[in-house]
């Protein structure tokens, strides 16, 4: 029978766990913005009834040594503390406790004292402990040594004791604690820090070779240069493009994906690849990388950032088909396996094979691809598919860039089983693509976003709504009219802090499917170029842009913390607030589901919880329209006719202000 | 900056994640008893849209190789399967995932042909694939490569895919699959296989020395074996004994603690030790070793368990305080520490200090003490104050004696935190005290039970429910009567499957506290010899054992698995059920809160989930009167009068039958 080592210190008394923020017991960082104050709390106990004290362990990326900060006891053996990050990268975080003998000693002291007991044959022993910490206490040492030559000295034992109990001893004592039997929690949890933008962003994408500003001509990069204030213009700060590489030739597909591709089909540009160059090239038709870096900069002098697509796949023109073949995997007949789900084939697309003797490789040129674009300006990747590689592969590629860019972030766009987006997310992903677009009544979004913003999902997945992509033409869109749109709109700015849309297909009201049942756009810009009418009178863009204007002034808009669902005593309506930590800034959404007819609801609000006033009215400032409703208790009514507007984006404002504070949303 | 170096192999595409059950992620073993299934669930995917396969591992103490059982899918990536534990002793578990190629191929083919494609190209991929599971299938090797051979033949293509697709082979490669690059979930998680008492148990505490059948007589171990019958007879199964040890001389308290000891006080039965022993010494007016192993035999062969009480300390006339000084903690003055709370001095008791340097002598001299009555039979400890004793010393006394007897259970007994008895559970006490006790509302007792029985509490915190100890006469039944005796019997016995009553002071009704607002009670046995007198016509023997009696015939109340509250229309009646796994049992017990007053309440049942017919009547037993209930659909009304019967344990029973199947209850 085989015996048990005691452990190597078996005093180490106290017990630190449920350490939070975590994911996964530490498997998996959590995930903050620069200028957070990151909120750690823990199980800290010990056996006995002896005093236990706590400490959060905190370290910036590249320190060495750990900054401390004594924990608060709350209830039930709980410990608070916070620390800040205002650096990029992974900190690390963890929580040392201890029985401390003297503030044991000092607490009975105390006890006996009050109780009048005679504590002479006590001060030896608090004299001792505080004479011990004068030995690690540095420049405490002399004023340390004073005071346990005090305690331990010839005066009346109550004056001794007064000393013993004093203020100065004890913050002297909490400075040079004896933590020779702590026990620190074991792993270090790591939190990445990411730029701002990570939390906060409002997603615009287009196709560049649509950008020409007359019909017919294949748009180019400074044609989206043009396009830039139009999309700064409607508030927007990241600008998506879909792959801007070289197209592949060798079965190109032709409009609409039913037609194999004419002499003048452009291809479908995530069919990646061709003699012009593969991952690192740009198409030759959208013009040049110096062009590229001009774009990359004027976004930036207009706050917005370019997003590229990383679509880690090839068509069969690319170069690396050639150069690497142990990439992708080949057929008994020798021909390179085209992407398939059986039976259907598309066979303008090479997976690279993750599962190649050469993975080292093949990881590593993908990370150089990432590291080119990088040193073109870029700073935020979209990527492609990203559940139909590894997910080892991303944990290693995502840490990898970001030790040498932490600004960097990355979007997942997989649309999967909850599972795989959950741990794409914990692998390393900064944002993700959620089900919002297919999530419609009232029950659907409550459920979904109160799983996405209260439980542990909230610490490691940042959802990105889209209200639709080149590849998504929802439903409701198709057949809801002008009012979807709008509600779409709303929805996504306000359920998250972060939304995209794909334009001009969504401000121009874009709704017409390839066929029926199908959520693919007709004459779909994956196949084929569009010319879009920007200034056409029905645009969504300036409601658009009062939408994004007011998710930049609002606070409560630009974090998914504070979101609460509320009643509405019509099942079509639906009515939900933000509000950021101290409540300065409350927002209420109410939403109109139904495109087709006008609802109305009374809306029931937590007053107390909100902290708004109970028993005087309030305002609430419809940031749309810029009406002003005058409301006074819990419950207030709403009308919605989607004729006129689906959706009220509200400012509620506990005091009332006289006339002219309101210009500012006129 | 420094770079991340890939992991050892990046093709391990599967995923395993969130296994159950397990506790802290693995940092602390599960428990059950010998003869459970323990059904494992685990998500397992894997990036794109390949066949993912998991297997769960398993392996009984002492065994090299894991056994294996294939999970099967459930929805959303969660996988399960179970395995028997019919050994005693730490188990361990894991679940393993990959990606299968075969099957993967396989169904892609399937799809192929379903579609009408040639499938002729495809045929040598799957081919190769089987041979390659040849090479490693030992005796299956013929077989398969013969398959191989055949699948790769000249046949026409659509036999060969016959083959491929036919289940002998599917079954063979199933056998035979390529797991290297299978994902084992790190770490191993353990479970710990205990005896059913662990699990099931009626306790019964006595005081040896109040054991005589005359008053004024130091009862004897001798007078325990003759106590045995009346024990037994009630039902109970484990017998526990406060210490048998020499009881201390210096600072002895006398009766009800407020008077120092007179010459013939016995004295307080856990300040242990003086000059005839220590903790493995016989207090000689008890007996002798040899009475002692006679009362372990007898008992055993009434099917009763001894329970000893391990309390690690010492009276100051204990043999250690001389033989190993270190082990204590000292004065300035040279004495020794005893044992304090501040102003309060506990003087009779010598607390050992388990921050000693020499903290290894102390924790192997601990184990050699349950060692050494482990060598007198002894298989069951009430530990004393466990939460006064450093956690990682109860992490290896635990697992050091259970490797060595794997069959020995402990039951801690620590009053105080929650947090703090739920980490002792978790470093490996098989049982533990509850706040029961205290827990006396509807809505309190529901609360607690659901936490206890429904959260992750339950992979590892075993509750035993004491109607009373000698610490604690609760206010309840002091004021309360027979009644409240009686009510919190049944509660205790039917809410947990382990429960325990201090007796004869329980059956007897012993309710008069040392002074008011004492839960003490007066003349207490701590202090002094009791003589109770057994026969009393009013004692609550006899329905103590009707109710063992309904615990031994109903698997549904050997398990906390399957408790449910129900709702019953008066805030004093309670109404719960108990069912076994296959509802082929099912006890509901309703209760009455109220000592002083009938209360009736309409109970609701949910019938669907109890497994009860929804459309004609069912039976509803009293166990505890014999009567019959027929009852119909979901509400149906109890009265219960406190004079009378305070709680009714029902036996529910979907059919009808005839009167003489009922002779057994009556």
């Amino acid at each position: 029978m085989s015996h048990r080592q005691p452990p190597p210190e078996g005093r180490c008394r106290a017990v630190v766990e449920n350490v939070a923020p975590s994911v996964d017991g530490g498997r998996f960082p959590v995930k903050r913005i620069v200028g957070d104050r990151v909120v750690v709390e823990a199980d800290a106990f010990a056996d006995g009834h002896d005093v236990v004290l706590a400490t959060l362990l905190h370290r910036p990326p590249g320190a060495a040594a750990w900054a401390e900060v004594p924990m608060a006891a709350l209830d039930n053996d709980r410990w608070r503390a916070e620390f800040p990050v205002d650096r990029l990268g992974r900190h690390r975080y963890t929580v040392t406790a201890w029985v401390d003998r003297f503030a044991t000693w000092r607490h009975d002291l105390r006890s006996r004292v009050d109780a009048g007991q005679d504590v002479a044959a006590e001060l030896p022993i608090g004299a001792a402990l505080v004479h011990a910490a004068a030995e690690r206490a540095g420049a405490d040492r002399v004023r340390l040594a004073g005071l346990a030559a005090q305690i331990a000295g010839e005066a009346a034992s109550a004056d001794r004791a007064g000393v013993a109990l004093g203020d100065e001893l004890a913050a002297l004592m909490a400075r040079h604690p004896d933590r020779s039997l702590a026990t620190t929690h074991d792993p270090e949890l790591e939190v990445v820090v990411d730029p701002p933008r990570a939390r906060f962003s409002a997603w615009y994408e287009l196709f560049p070779r649509s950008a020409a500003p007359e019909p017919g001509r294949h748009g180019t990069l400074r044609d989206v240069v043009a396009r830039l204030p139009y999309v700064a213009g409607m508030g927007f700060d990241v600008l998506y493009l879909p792959p801007i590489h070289p197209v592949g030739r060798t079965a190109r597909k032709g409009a609409n994906a039913v037609t194999a591709a004419g002499r003048d089909d452009p291809g479908v540009p995530w069919a990646i690849g061709g003699p012009e160059g593969g991952h690192t090239a740009i198409h030759p038709e959208l013009g040049t990388l110096e062009d590229f870096r001009a774009l990359v900069a004027e976004a930036d002098r207009r706050g917005i950032a370019i997003a590229l697509d990383l679509a880690f796949q090839a068509s069969p023109d690319h170069p690396l088909v050639r150069e690497h073949p142990a990439w992708f995997r080949h057929r008994p007949d020798g021909t390179v396996q085209f992407a398939e789900n059986p039976p259907k084939r598309y066979e303008d697309i090479y997976p690279f094979d993750f599962e190649s003797a050469d993975w080292r490789g093949l990881w590593a040129a993908m990370a150089d691809i990432a590291r080119f674009w990088i040193g073109q300006g870029v700073r935020i990747f979209r990527v492609d598919n990203p559940h139909t590689k590894p997910f080892p592969f991303w944990a290693w590629f995502i840490d990898e860039i970001k030790r040498e860019a932490p600004d960097v972030l990355f979007l997942a766009e997989a649309f999967t089983r909850p599972k795989v987006m959950y741990r794409l997310a914990k692998e390393g992903f900064s944002q993700s693509y959620t089900y919002f677009t297919w999530r419609t009544t009232k029950q659907e979004l409550t459920d979904y976003f109160t799983e996405l913003t209260t439980s542990n999902l909230r610490e490691f997945f940042r959802p990105n709504l889209w209200t639709n992509t080149p590849d998504i033409l929802p439903e409701h869109l198709q057949v809801g009219g002008r009012p979807a749109f709008e509600l779409r709109l709303v929805l996504a700015a306000t359920l998250a802090a972060s939304y995209g849309i794909y334009g001009p297909a969504f401000e121009l009201g874009e709704h017409r499917p390839r066929e029926a049942g199908s959520e693919e756009y007709l004459d779909s810009e994956k196949y084929q170029l569009r010319h879009w009418d920007l200034e056409r009178p029905d645009s969504l863009a300036p409601l658009i842009t009062r939408v994004n204007r007011a998710r930049r002034e609002h606070p409560a808009l630009q974090s998914n913390e504070g979101l609460a669902f509320h009643g509405a005593d019509d099942e079509q309506v639906i009515a939900y607030s933000k509000r950021n930590a101290d409540r300065s800034d409350i927002i209420l959404t109410v939403a109109n589901l139904d495109p087709h007819a006008p609802h109305a609801a009374t809306v029931e609000l937590p007053l107390e919880t909100l902290g708004l006033p109970i028993d005087r009215p309030f305002e609430a400032v419809d940031l749309l329209d810029g009406t002003v409703r005058l409301w006074q208790g819990s419950r207030n009514r709403v009308a919605l006719d989607p004729a006129d507007h689906p959706a009220a984006i509200l400012h509620l404002r506990p005091g009332l202000r006289s006339e002219h504070d309101f210009e500012y949303y006129l």
